[in-house]
């Protein structure tokens, strides 16, 4: 079978990650948040990937493992973040 | 003069940002680095974009203020950052 005949393409309703923006007033409330997340990373010992500047935080957090696609687990630990705010 | 007939075109051996990546064996070392480098960031009050995971930061450095390229004062602070390891 000519495999390059065929196209990879993800089912529509297939959610591949989650990503979240959060703004903040000021560095030191952006920093407080960033260490509570830290701390939290490390004890679950997962590690989303995080960007920010002095007033943001991006955090993009991808299936673990073989899974592809953005399952229970993952927006249990996504709201978990969202409860450190 | 119509200056849609111009193109704004920036010097080629205009150094527009400056970025690192750096590797770590695990997360801890990785983690006391982020620290020491937001501690350093917040002393100086200059916030450079930081993306990180569970062991890589990258870090970019952008001119500050109305200076269109990167000079000798971020040179320096680029460079005291490479101190902090």
């Amino acid at each position: 079978m000519d495999q390059s005949l065929w196209t990879a393409r993800p089912k529509p309703d297939r959610v591949e990650w989650l990503e979240r923006r959060i703004e903040f007033d000021d560095y030191a409330s952006n920093r407080d948040f960033l260490d509570r997340l830290n701390d939290f990373c490390e004890a679950q010992g997962r590690y989303p990937d995080i960007s920010f500047g002095r007033t943001y935080v991006n955090i993009t957090l991808r299936p673990e493992g073989e899974e592809a696609s953005i399952g229970e687990a993952d927006h249990a630990f996504a709201a978990a973040i969202d409860g450190l705010l």
